[in-house]
């Protein structure tokens, strides 16, 4: 187990007690999900942009168009914010106002780094693949050099990062637990349904491939 | 249909056919979730918090402790950034590069503004509720005086706002269509799983309610 304190600047301040700064919680949430939210300033204006990653031990990579803002902001070392939330549900409390979530949250400072190294880049592009739906990197057409060229990809530090965690029934006031009220948890996840093929699917492909994506 | 042009800050950049400002669009992302990602920054550094909010007209309401840092600091008017993602599936590409997600999202930028008013704050609140839990607000034991003092609910204008949608099947290039990969979308949806009922749940209450979260 390995415990890091948190800085100043990621110490929970609301019901500090659902705060965690263990490597093992913060890696394992990053690791159920695959979709962050980057902040990042501009002008004294800060924007939230929703993007996909994948993690490599204490680096977290995204990547996009090499001409997108959001990228060439964050590769200029700009102080940045990646947040990644996943839901696991709405608590239903008697009263109103202890009504709830459970959820899996981490917050990470830091500024971003541009991935230069070719083959550094090419595994980051495979680790980001991997993670959103694994098995798939084997199954596909790789990039080819005009296709990496086009696409950037950042280094972005998991080393100043909290947890927040909300798990278990609801907390009610001692005396509404007599009321008539139905309460508990309604478990929420993010569900795989049916493929659908591509319209333009070549005739005798008919082995649907059986990608484990959001079931965590 | 109600076309607002976008400003400077919310022109969609990258692959700008996707972008679209008409209310209509706007407003239906909005209803169709309950989460959002706030960005706010506090002595340079931008800080992004996952929050529920409700909609009600030009306005998304948030809420929650009287002491959080986040709402201490929206309260005081900073910029703010304000977004909703929703993840609608995977697009399986037969080029690695062509990979793609389908979803809905917003941005919003604004500031915003305390609600002081003690019947619009419990009206804001029954907002958030029954957009987080449709129908729940009826069968709860309803804020008393103290709860409603120690709750914070702000409202954020939904006027300077852009939505992205991405729909449909992936497009590859030309000559990889005739390749013997399999391509289609994988869709995802956030699904209810069975109600846990509260451990403390009194007696005779067996009437299981049936609030549909997180269905659209
Ligand atoms: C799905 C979901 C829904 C939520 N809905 C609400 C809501 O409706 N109302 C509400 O008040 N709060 C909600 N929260 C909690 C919210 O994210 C904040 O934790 C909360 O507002 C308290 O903020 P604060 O002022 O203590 O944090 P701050 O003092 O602003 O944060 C200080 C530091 O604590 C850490 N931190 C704060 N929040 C989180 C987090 N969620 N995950 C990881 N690290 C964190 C960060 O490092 C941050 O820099 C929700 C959280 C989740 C995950
Ligand atoms: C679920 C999901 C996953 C995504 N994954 C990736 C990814 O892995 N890589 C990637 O490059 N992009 C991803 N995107 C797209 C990403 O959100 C940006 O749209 C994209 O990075 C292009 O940014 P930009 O430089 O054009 O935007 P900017 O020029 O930074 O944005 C300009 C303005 O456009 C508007 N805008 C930009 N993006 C959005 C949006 N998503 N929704 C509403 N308004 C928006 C805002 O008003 C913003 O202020 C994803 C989006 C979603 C919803
Ligand atoms: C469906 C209804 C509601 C839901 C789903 C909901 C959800 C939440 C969530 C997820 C949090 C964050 C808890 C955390 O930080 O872990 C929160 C905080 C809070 N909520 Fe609500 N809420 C609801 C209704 C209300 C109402 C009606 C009130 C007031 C009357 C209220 C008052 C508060 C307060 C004061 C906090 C801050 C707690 C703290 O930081 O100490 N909520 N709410
Ligand atoms: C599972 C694998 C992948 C997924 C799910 C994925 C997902 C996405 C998504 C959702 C976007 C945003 C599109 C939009 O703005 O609407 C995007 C953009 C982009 N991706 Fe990927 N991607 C994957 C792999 C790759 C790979 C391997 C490369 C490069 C070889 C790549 C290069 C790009 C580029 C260049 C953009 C920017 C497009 C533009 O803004 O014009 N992606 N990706």
């Amino acid at each position: 187990m390995t415990q890091t304190a948190p800085s100043k600047r990621t110490q929970v301040g609301r019901l500090p007690k659902r705060g965690d700064y263990s490597k093992e919680t913060i890696h394992g949430i990053l690791d159920a999900a695959f979709l962050c939210h980057v902040g990042f300033v501009v002008d004294g204006q800060p924007f939230v942009i929703p993007t996909g990653y994948g993690r490599d031990g204490e680096i977290l990579y995204i990547h996009g168009s090499a001409a997108s803002r959001m990228l060439r902001n964050l590769e200029k070392g700009v102080d940045a914010c990646v947040t990644v939330t996943l839901l696991d549900g709405i608590v239903l409390a008697r009263a109103a106002f202890h009504h709830s979530m459970n959820y899996r949250s981490v917050v990470m400072l830091g500024t971003a780094t541009l991935v230069e190294d070719a083959e550094t880049k090419r595994e980051a592009l495979r680790i980001i693949s991997e993670q959103i739906v694994p098995g798939r990197w084997d199954d596909v057409r790789l990039p080819n050099d005009q296709e990496l060229k086009a696409t950037t990809v950042l280094a972005f530090p998991i080393d100043e990062a909290s947890a927040k965690v909300r798990t278990g029934p609801p907390a009610d006031d001692e005396e509404d637990y007599g009321l008539d009220i139905w309460a508990g948890v309604l478990p929420l996840s993010l569900q795989p349904g049916t493929l659908i093929p591509d319209p333009r699917l070549k005739s005798g492909i008919d082995v649907v491939p059986t990608y484990r994506v959001g079931l965590q």
